[in-house]
């Protein structure tokens, strides 16, 4: 027998049965491709690197954009709408963008389709000028604001986008990166340096807010290396997540612009005392991708588990019956209960609750909701109808950790039950990211750390490594370096600074530690 | 004097002076277009036929998506969402729907741009098959059913999605018609003809109550005739509004598709009986033409009129005061006054009021709203507060028609008074909509009533015509004629048939009369 059959097999044989296969320790890259799978949240299309996102996955793009877009208004921003062409020229007015962004895009060159002789369309009609898909909208709306601004009056301006981008990736996963992705682009322009740098700043804690209380995902707040900046931005400011498989998630940016943009679009106003100014201008967004990293930050073997502050539906209730009049009995009380806790609040809305009347196997129903990551199942029956209760389990325990609940307790505590697993998911992964985040200050650890034991390319490569945190006084050079040797960069150096030290690498002095990681 | 700028000068001595200049009757188009620019609701953008939606405009759509999104998913539909981009083949596959969408098309050819020697950006990376920009979905979602559909038990199938589409036009009009725009596709797959039908009737009643509940927009509707059905359908639905310029425009329209994009995509599933079926197939759609929609509705000579259950901001409250003592006593009472307002609800949310702080004279403050279209304005004096009283004035009624409303009694029956509002716009639009329809029963009548009494090209032309209601007993070729011959074609046939009768046209026997008029 080969080897790894054998292997597997024997693995198999000790370890309990899991709804997702292969599991995260077998394969972390599958695993992820299998949850998707599992929940029914998204697949490929035949467009290479673009993806549908399927109901139950658009239903959590659409809480967090209904959250997101709350906070944003929030803090002063409206939104608009600009176009998805960019005109090439345009691309080209800011250097350093033009490096950075003006190399996998979409280009439309044809405004037309024309049946040949044999019948096949073919693309006619040739632009004067090629338009680009949007890969980010800094260019086309700079273009806006050189209009919209004239006076230190009409500043600031907060303006948010939700839109789709292109961007042509070759390696492509789903909602982690993919062809085309929805994301909400912010764009702000402001009269001075210090105003521009505060809304930076303060779009940073939205996200962090958002990712923390909402997704129940820990992030670290942190700038960027010059080498990780966004393609002409003074400063980018980033929120990073840990995934189970130890990985960094960049989850949103923040860029503090300068007057780059402004200079390159004309971005200019008259200021109280009759001077012509260009504005200082930001730009921030988040997209598709944190769903990427909510299931990541997580789930389980069994598949999807979704904090319930975001969960499309919170309480799925299944009736277990054995005949029709136990049909009509059961389903009758099931509805009653569900209609109750529809009435009852949580997060930002009432609750959402599924009575699973389809007409298939109890156990199926089970797993189905299990795997799409519901918080709370309850199973009814006809004894616990008798009783007066619910047949209660958690999504975030273990699968038959199940409890039997007054009705009415139930549907008055729901809303504590539904925070009370909110705030174990986070503390969770607030956990795992800690005791996988080492100080590290030699070299020599710096490496052994972030080299997988096991390295055989006909194995997936085993979850290892993490966070360290350490000081830095290198340049991109290095960071480029310690890249190529171990796919490994500063993720952020967090804005909350630590002692002073030294630089394990140089052995120069640094002010703070930072974060390296392998990143998606 | 040239005679032109003579009569104008004459007319505007007589004249009411006007916010918007020229007024409707003046030059309707143009009326349109600085309608739009008063309220800051888009501009033009730098890309050929390109919007750029700005905030006052992106929240009507914002608005509108809301209520809809409601509709649909009380209506059981899902959102999802699918690639914007269309492999070239996918066109081809229902032949009827090539000759309609693939023509005016973005063609995207290449993946990646490279800096020339020159340091000019210039694509490269050409695609082995083009893609287009989708003008619609069908075919693309049809490839995503026919996966998702395998048995009887995965129908109905209802999904929805919100995006951007493209259509290559050569003559663009904002809102009306512009190369992108923002819209939602409904498409769904039934197991039976009857069930499909049901769904096309269902959305558009669910059109036509919004356009009439929440626009108040009076709709007509009905079904296209043969040359005016959705390329690839079997039949048409729509709705049919009447512009100021007694135009029609088609706001919203519901296809149903028969088996012709199942058979094209391959969507089958096995029915009850184990026998493989192609499921049948709708589509709907509204766009942000709607927006145009409702501002030619209602809007007048001074600007934007909103209907109250759709405008972003329901309440304006401008502060009367002289010195900065008045002003901060103006202020405190206007501010308590806005957040009593807010606690009040109207349609689906609470109500918005803004009261202006800013630095400009009240008079500017009172013309800055009218333009915008906010339903009611309070201008608050020294002397209001003294009174206990605001000073009203609704923007449905003349600028000049204002009223004193004790404080607690106008915040009592704000939303009383708001619905006054909306019922009134809609009366009126109806009215306007019945003074404008004939019942035509010759030939002769038709061609003049659709011919204007002045048709000198070097003047906007004038407002005339209207709906005709007639018999029509014709075929594609008539239809084409009357197009040819006056522009005008049939907008719809009705739900609500009429008496049977003669065609004026070929003295054919006819069911029921058809409604004819010029169209957006």
């Amino acid at each position: 027998m080969h080897l790894l059959i054998f292997l597997t097999t024997v693995k198999h044989m000790n370890k309990p049965r899991t709804a997702i296969t292969p599991t995260r320790d077998e394969n972390y890259a599958e695993w992820y491709q299998q949850v998707i799978r599992a929940a029914d949240l998204a697949e490929a299309s035949p467009v290479r690197g673009c993806m549908v996102i399927k109901p139950w996955g658009y239903s959590l793009w659409e809480n967090m954009q209904r959250v997101l877009d709350e906070m944003f208004k929030a803090t002063g921003h409206q939104n608009a709408y600009f176009p998805l062409f960019i005109p090439l020229s345009f691309l080209q007015k800011e250097a350093a963008h033009v490096e950075g962004f003006a190399k996998e895009c979409a280009v439309v060159t044809h405004h037309r389709l024309e049946l040949n002789a044999e019948g096949k369309l073919i693309p006619t009609g040739e632009l004067e000028e090629p338009l680009i898909i949007r890969p980010t909208s800094e260019t086309i709306i700079g273009d806006a604001f050189s209009r919209w601004v004239q006076s230190y009056r009409d500043l600031p301006l907060l303006i948010n986008q939700w839109a789709n981008v292109v961007r042509w990736e070759m390696r492509t996963r789903m909602f982690l990166r993919t062809t085309e992705f929805l994301w909400q682009e912010g764009h702000t322009a402001h009269a001075t340096r210090a105003e521009a740098v505060e809304e930076t700043m303060k779009m940073l804690h939205v996200y962090g807010e958002f990712a923390e209380q909402w997704m129940a995902m820990p992030v670290i707040k942190g700038e960027k290396t010059a080498g990780e900046r966004f393609p002409g931005a003074e400063q980018t400011f980033c929120i990073e997540a840990m995934m189970q498989d130890r990985k960094a998630l960049q989850a949103g940016t923040s860029h503090f612009l300068g007057q780059n943009f402004a200079k390159a679009s004309g971005i200019q106003f008259l200021d109280q005392h009759g001077m012509h100014q260009h504005a200082w201008t930001t730009s921030w967004g988040v997209s598709t991708r944190l769903i990427g990293g909510m299931l990541m930050t997580h789930s389980d073997d069994d598949g999807l588990v979704l904090p319930p502050r975001l969960a499309p539906t919170h309480v799925v209730i299944i009736p277990i019956f054995r005949n029709d009049d136990e049909r009509a009995r059961v389903l009758e009380y099931c509805h009653g209960v569900a209609n109750e806790l529809r009435q009852q609040r949580f997060g930002n809305r009432n609750l959402d609750v599924i009575v699973d009347v389809r007409d298939e196997r109890g156990g199926d129903k089970v797993w189905h909701w299990i795997k799409k990551g519901v918080p709370l199942r309850i199973e009814v029956g006809p004894r616990d109808m008798e009783k007066n209760s619910l047949f209660v389990a958690r999504r975030d325990l273990a699968h038959k950790d199940k409890q039997s609940i007054e009705r009415n307790t139930f549907i008055a505590t729901v809303s504590t039950l539904l925070q009370t697993i909110q705030d174990n998911l986070f503390a969770r992964a607030n956990a795992y990211r800690k005791d996988n985040t080492k100080q590290i200050d030699s070299k020599e650890d710096f490496y052994r750390y972030f080299t997988p034991e096991r390295d055989d390319p006909n194995l997936p490569s085993p979850i290892h490594g993490g966070f360290a945190s350490t000081h830095f006084g290198g340049d991109i050079e290095l960071e480029q370096k310690i890249k190529n040797d171990l796919s490994v960069t500063v993720r952020c150096i967090p804005l909350e600074h630590t002692e002073a030290g030294t630089c394990p690498f140089t052995g120069k002095p640094s002010k703070t530690r930072v974060i390296w990681a392998k990143a998606y």
